[in-house]
């Protein structure tokens, strides 16, 4: 209990350091007054779209609430729908919240840059940072604490299946939430971006950011939104899925005493707890050195951020179970068993494998490195060969990470199986507290390059948010990169605990997974289209969101002539509005596709071929959506972040710079990636999260006779 | 005996209908001096090309027949590789033969479309059908000569394991040379392509098939040598694995006596004659109604065809196994068995499939239809929104195919189980003399229009082979949905060849493929990344290979300023043969991908886990490459020719028409849909067959110790 207690403890701190650092950056000079109304209206847009998506989303939310308490509460004791909408609420808090910084420190990061990158770079960050830990905090706090109420207060067994049900329904809410904020706030971000370099830089001929374009305030809270708040809902969810999925692992495929399975149930919080510690440690090392390399000042964060977590993996583990290596618990057969250091030595894999996946994603992403390059140099020929050489290298980027996520996979099922496997991937997102605060650190400095823009402040300050920005483009990839990887190792434990749950409550059906069944086959191929149909509503919804957009600046320039002149403010909010009900509409019906595509699978199969052979194709469903979203959503990101990159490489006066030839056919393909990264590509993580646990609903409302 | 001679029979008539037809062929006129001098180019060029391409393949062929020799054979009796040269060499003819009467019918084409648009027909259609009957029917010559030679003369049970390695080993020929033509065609074909209009129209503002284009005899070359040569040898392949491994399943899946063994493995063989009979007769009825529709012509002889295979099917089956009604053969276990009528209707579902993936193909990419026309409509507001629609839409156009083909497993299966499966997927393969013929109808067109530009002929010729040429555009890309169709048909029985194998190689390894078993997770994601590695290096090759062509034709525009003038002739065989060089540098290495993945996987598992995991991994390797190559495969190939055709949409006088904004951005599209449609996506199908041939001749070696 007292680790449990722990927990808490560092999920609150991690909420006080957001709280205490938020009052620093707000303390921070907001700059001049053109600067603020900029800000301002970027605020008001944000907070305008994030009201009317919550709100949409909180029907949706309600509806699935009372579905929840009908069919897994059997309308009693109401734990499943609490469980769920305390989910549900707190990642849209962690989205909320951290977007609000995130409005704020942009104006003050483009005012701290007047006078030095350094300072500018630590706003940035910070605001970062602040998303960051909340997200890992409430993440934490929701789990720690509901498992501490049930069995603490409410005196249940650790691996008492109303745990179980809490932790899935708990991870439901964040998924649901998280697939509608990341799909609804993608649109909005690249609807914007989109519209507002078609009418701007290709057909007005004004440069981006330029304040005469209507759609440039919207494009600014599109960064917010989507990259912001988008994000934070995602990698809140994906924590809390992966930690909850790992104690539920061990509640279900261990056997040992009570308080051995506490103490191995509470080792997922403490280890999420001393991460965050490591968390909020790095984000004090995060400083340029005398090179002024950014990158490399994040990274400075980063990896005292993991040396600390493996220092604190070993600590934790060990006071958790007493010593390293004595055998506790077994296998469901009676046989195995787990030492201390065989998790130890599974997290410590589930460490490398985040580091790899950066390293990669900066490879596939940065400028630094062949693939970028290779497509800045195919913009030479033209538009054509940049789109050619950009999805190559989309197709190319999803085979080191691949290897990585396999080989990390057969080690730690060699050491200690499946619950090796789910250890892995607790470590891995133990880390989110750093990753998101990277991440959310790119719109900060997105942002602050549009308001230095418009706010016509010298070309120096313009060039630190620019040199401040083209970082935030990998960092931006990595987050989606890490989110799918860990979606991707979790697959054999959510696949677990399918085949657990099936076993538990439909002792009597004999379901046959083996690959020779043809209904699993079935399973596979539904599954693997999944991602493909999701991508392909993404990608067209944000075409015809843009196609919105173009309509409504060209009719305001046509209606207002002193735009153009610069002698008339363009009505900024009017274009807001229209994308704002534009993403609200999209994002209802892709985002249900998943949540309805294992109900109807099952019901489907079990009406051609009976039940055996509907749990069978379900389960392989649940494996095909991921087999074959790992590679769309990572192809879609790494070669989005590429396309940009190399956009910015070019700008960076290589093959001609910006106006040439090369820099028109790289604006194309960056106008390509971007509903690829950051619409369509990054939202299959929760779209792959929530196929898969409302698979797990679907037996539990089925074996309690509800369905 | 009689049923095998029959289906011999079958196959020398198409063999005679084509040597028929060549002769019909080449006595129409063949044009003025110019068209032939031109044409006269464009066969030396294929030629080449095709001589350079068939002696590297001949050097792996080489290599590849003493490997089969020695671990196969075990340097004894050479049967496997007796029959894998058949395969090899049967396949490299089709190809062969077929494109020397298409790079003589294209001109013949371009001088009938003088007088009339059915002349031109007649004549494309007639090379088409050529092509077509010498793919159904030397594949069908091969299949049932090695089955008639080792039952009768050889006097072997007809479920003999010789038989089995026999058919597996013409398998392996025919897709290893397949491969390497699909690819090193495509290459080939789309390197010129987008070479020469990037120069070309991007850069000095001629228009396609332009003489004063260096490039433009090799363009030309390309669309023989790719889809035509290219394709033949991936379609032969795919007949040739379809029929053999029904044939295949038949003699492992099913207990019967032996005449009745016979009898249902002489099926296929009859089914496969009686279709080519109904494919002869239907290419008669390939005429223009009242309308002058083109499509609704080419349709009519398909439909035909479709029709009289499905008479010819009950009757071949009736006379095959005596009655319908009786249960004949039981399955391993002793239970079930199968009726004439099970089969019957099993493979009229088949058929089924080939309609329905036809019809959805056209949807997919024809101009009457929502897909083309929305990306038509996006080109309005540039190259970005027109890339950003191709690609929905490519992601899009997999569910449709996805829905067919589940239904039809699950169908097939409760039907008749994997033996229903695989008769459904010998149906649907039995139609590929028809299918072909309406494919290698294209590039005919598609050189026609070339010679008839180049020549200088009338506008109104221009036209009317324009007109055949917007067609070719929907077949070309039929065929390949049809193949990689097939290939997912094929999947499950496949799969089912490689347990059984394994079961009666290694009955004392047990090998557990459930889902549960994390290794069978890795082979699904193994297998799921060879698709995108290969697609990835397929595009790379496209642009590294164009890039070298833009060179060539540049450094020619410079040192002879005589070529733009008109007055002096660009030095075509120079590009032909920069081209070539590195289209067969560069199909060597993705090639080998899939030879080696099931043999890398093998041995690294092995080292690792065990040999019952390592099957298990590979099993699930040739699942995974199945699951994700079935998308990537339908995706690039229906979104380049959606591409392609809403380039065509606007030329028709669209959206401003040629030359406008939208049309400058629709040729972007295009470009980037050409090597997704005709390089990367077309070669995933003979892919995909390799790496499973691959895997049953590795089992076959390890268990004769020789590996």
């Amino acid at each position: 209990m007292t680790m449990v207690l722990i927990a808490i403890g560092c999920g609150l701190l991690a909420v006080i350091y957001g709280f205490v650092t938020s009052r620093q950056v707000l303390s921070a000079p907001a700059g001049d007054a053109r600067m603020q109304e900029i800000a301002g209206a970027i605020q008001e847009g944000a907070r305008a779209y994030l009201g009317r998506q919550y709100r949409a989303i909180a029907v949706v939310g309600a509806i699935v609430a009372i579905l929840i308490w009908i069919f897994l509460d059997g309308m009693g004791a109401p734990l499943s729908t609490v469980s769920f909408l305390i989910g549900a609420v707190l990642s849209g808090v962690a989205g909320y919240v951290g977007m609000n910084i995130s409005v704020r420190a942009n104006v003050r990061t483009a005012e701290a840059a007047r006078t030095s990158l350094q300072g500018g770079l630590t706003l940035a960050f910070r605001s970062g940072a602040i998303t960051g830990m909340l997200v890992a905090g409430l993440g934490l706090l929701s789990i720690a604490g509901l498992f501490w109420f049930l069995t603490g207060p409410s005196d249940l067994a650790p691996n008492d299946r109303s745990i179980i049900a809490a932790l899935t329904a708990l991870a439901f809410g964040a998924s649901l939430i998280s697939i509608f904020a990341r799909l609804g706030g993608g649109i909005f971000t690249k609807a914007a971006d989109v519209g507002a370099d078609l009418v701007g830089k290709v057909e007005a001929g004004i440069p981006e950011d330029d304040p005469r374009n209507p759609a440039v305030i919207a494009d600014n809270v599109g960064d917010n939104v989507g990259d912001c708040a988008g994000m934070a809902a995602d990698l809140f969810e994906t924590y809390v899925v992966t930690l909850g999925l790992t104690m539920v692992s061990v509640a279900l495929l261990v056997r040992a005493s009570e308080a051995e399975l506490t103490a191995l149930m509470s080792l997922p919080l403490l280890v999420g707890g001393v991460c965050i510690i490591a968390s909020i440690i790095g984000t004090y090392f995060v400083r340029l050195g005398s090179s002024n390399n950014i990158m490399g000042a994040l990274y400075k964060g980063f990896w005292v951020t993991a040396g600390l977590s493996v220092i604190g993996i070993f600590y934790v583990t060990w006071r958790a179970l007493g010593d390293l290596d004595t055998v506790i618990g077994a296998e469901l057969d009676g046989t195995g068993g787990y030492t201390g250091w065989a998790l130890v030595w599974c997290m410590l894999i589930g460490l490398a494998v985040t580091g790899l996946l950066v390293w990669i994603t900066e490879y596939y992403t940065g400028t630094n490195y062949r693939p970028v390059r290779s497509i800045a140099q195919a913009s030479v020929t033209g538009h054509g060969t940049n789109v050619i050489q950009g999805l190559a290298i989309s197709l190319e980027a999803t085979a080191l990470p691949t290897l990585v996520i396999v080989i990390a996979v057969i080690a730690t099922f060699q050491i200690a199986g499946i619950i090796g496997v789910a250890f892995a991937a607790t470590s891995l997102l133990a880390l989110a507290g750093m990753v998101v605060a990277l991440d959310a650190y790119g719109p900060v400095t997105d942002n602050a390059g549009g308001i230095a823009e418009m706010a016509g402040l010298p070309d120096d300050v313009r060039s630190r948010t620019d040199a401040l920005d083209a970082v935030g483009n990998t960092t931006k990839a990595v987050t989606k990169g890490y989110a799918i990887g860990s979606a991707a190792l979790a697959a054999l434990v959510l696949f677990g605990a399918y085949t657990t749950d099936l076993e538990l409550y439909f002792p009597e059906v004999v379901v046959d997974f083996s690959l020779s069944n043809p209904y699993v086959i079935v399973g596979l191929l539904l599954g693997a289209l999944l991602p493909y149909l999701f991508g392909a509503f993404g990608m067209t919804a944000v075409g015809r969101a843009a196609g919105s957009v173009v309509e409504d600046v060209r009719e305001q320039f046509r209606s207002n002539t002193g735009i153009m002149a610069g002698t008339s403010r363009p009505d900024y909010a009017r274009t807001v509005d229209i994308v704002t009900k534009a993403a609200i509409k999209e994002m209802i019906l892709p985002s249900l596709l998943p949540v309805l595509a294992p109900v109807v699978v099952y019901f489907a199969i079990l009406a051609v071929a009976g039940q055996a052979e509907a749990f069978a194709a379900v389960g392989a469903l649940l494996l095909g959506v991921i087999v074959s979203g790992l590679f769309v959503a990572i192809s879609m990101t790494s070669g989005g972040g590429a396309w940009d990159n190399a956009k910015k490489y070019i700008e960076d006066g290589h093959h001609g710079g910006k106006g040439s030839d090369a820099h028109k056919a790289a604006v194309t393909g960056d106008t390509v990636g971007d509903p690829y990264k950051d619409t369509a590509g990054p939202a299959v993580n929760p779209m792959i999260k929530i196929t898969n646990i409302v698979a797990l609903l679907l037996l539990a409302a089925l074996a309690h006779g509800t369905m």
